[in-house]
């Protein structure tokens, strides 16, 4: 049981952050600090059928579920959380409707509303990478920061704009949406997207294996993993690879902070794993690329895993308590 | 004289736009009116004597005579005037102090305390594009924008972040310092901050006219202005120079538009005059290469011209009155 305030009024917060796989789970106290977190399997839909949206939604009937008995064991009333954040994989407009999600087979789905409904909490929305740039921003590190750029590294590349505290949605769902930024003009491979010469498809894990294999390291199936490892122990393919994905990397970021120009550029998905290996080469070729001013920009290796979902959740419900 | 209360009670705001050749200068209502415009000729410093820079600021003694000159004219006192606002041609730190102003000579000067002693009347200061870009979002459509991108298109390529209605700054004062972002890794030219590649170097009126060079149009001295007039007239090397233009413009406008994704993208500047000849080639352009979601992106051109500034300075002081 956690109090948290000398008045002895107990407040909580849910987060949900929805993953393909997992739903990661957080009950924060009301000063927005994580003590229970855990996690249950995400129901798929991969039918997506419109027209029975809401009854197919085994995913909230779960969350819904999970969360009363978490509550029953923390012996914590309904009406002492001030509001439950979810996280999805997927863009989210200013009602909280997700209009299409191939990552769960979601389409046209009203998520606050399907889960105000089934659970009884009042709920806030967001994309699951601004949350975890919120998340980032606010507490991974010893000071929060107001101004932040966060660029998730993983399949694919994610991101997220903080701008004075809180997640720039941008007016069409697409702030930070940098993974698509077109970077080579003259790439002939089509992206996820459609699209061709994304960022992501040169900085992701995926990425940095075509290129890779591109400069001939492509005789075996390798991972992200394995071309780090492989550049430590001294390999010069593996080493190439690394910095052409750097030069790449730090040449985007170099013109994205001379757009939005934050405080700090935080670094997280699968492959920041590489430590501070991978910021080093990311910020050598971010400087030297830079316009001046910028060139003493901060980076940072996102610090809080696969909670920063959870704590992005928590902070927007805070935020939207303070409105 | 203008009233603008029902209450009986005047209030005014001054704007002042320091440029390399003119200051340009104006009278508002407390409302944001503009009622009164002029300028004078900015004295300039090329010297840059750092030690006597407050001594030698011409500039700064003529504004306030001038300003003192047109406020006796309108029988305005100066207790009525709620602030002024001045755009400067560089960089400004949040005190408003200019670390390096080469367009005017200037180096390391707090303009708001040079000018609140001399004026008697409290100085708001920010960067001129980024004023241009408040001024445009606030007053250059039948709607204000609360998120939008200025870009101004004339020697070289400045701009302006607005986001909630206010400048963005940035962290290091490069919010939407666009120009500078690196388009072209492969090019060998230096651009003038030193860099190579940057978007100024194809996207300015200098730039279009280095294109149309490289296109084979260099026999005799050409501009900007020419090269889209020869364009209409059905010159294909004109029309082939303004298609490049377009492609890099529109492919990095596409990129910006996915780090900060606004309402609307403002195009300012002398190249502007080209009207919407210009703006069609670059939103087709934009639309080859935009994330679909962004894809149908609002631009517009410019619409305040030269007073763009004054509204942002005027802006500036009612923001700063709200605080």
């Amino acid at each position: 049981m956690t109090r948290n305030s000398t008045k002895g009024i107990r407040e909580y917060i849910i987060g949900a952050d929805i993953g393909g796989t997992f739903c990661k789970l957080g009950l924060f106290n009301g000063e927005g600090e994580l003590f229970d977190k855990w996690k249950i399997p995400t129901a798929r839909n991969d039918e997506g059928d419109v027209r029975d949206a809401e009854r197919n939604m085994k995913v909230f009937d779960d969350l819904a579920e999970s969360i009363e008995k978490q509550l029953t064991q923390h012996n914590i009333c309904k009406n002492e959380i001030i509001g439950m954040g979810v996280g999805v994989p997927g863009p989210v407009n200013l009602e909280g409707v997700i209009d299409n999600c191939p990552a769960l087979g979601w389409k046209n789905l009203n998520i606050p509303k399907i889960l105000q409904k089934k659970i009884g909490i009042k709920i806030s929305c967001g994309n699951d990478a601004n949350l975890a740039a919120l998340g980032e921003s606010w507490r991974g590190f010893d000071r929060a920061y107001n101004d932040a750029i966060f660029i998730t590294l993983g399949t694919g590349v994610g991101g997220g704009i903080i701008c004075n505290g809180k997640i720039h949605r941008g007016a069409h769902g697409c702030g930070g949406e940098i993974g698509h930024i077109k970077v080579n003009p003259y790439e002939t491979e089509i992206d996820g997207c459609g699209g061709r010469g994304c960022l992501q498809q040169y900085a992701s894990a995926t990425g940095i294996i075509r290129l890779a294999e591109k400069l001939g390291q492509g005789r075996e199936k390798i991972t992200a993993k394995d071309i780090f490892q492989r550049a430590k122990a001294g390999d010069e393919l593996a080493i190439e690879a690394i910095e052409q994905f750097g030069e790449i990397l730090g040449r985007t970021l170099a013109g994205i902070c001379l757009v939005f120009d934050p405080e700090v550029v935080i670094i997280g998905g699968g492959i920041s794993a590489a430590g501070e290996a991978l910021v080093d080469v990311v910020r050598k070729h971010y400087r030297n690329w830079a316009y001046p001013p910028t060139k003493d920009m901060e980076f940072k290796l996102a610090s809080l895993g696969n909670d920063a979902g959870i704590y992005g959740c928590a902070k927007l419900v805070l935020e939207q308590k303070g409105d």
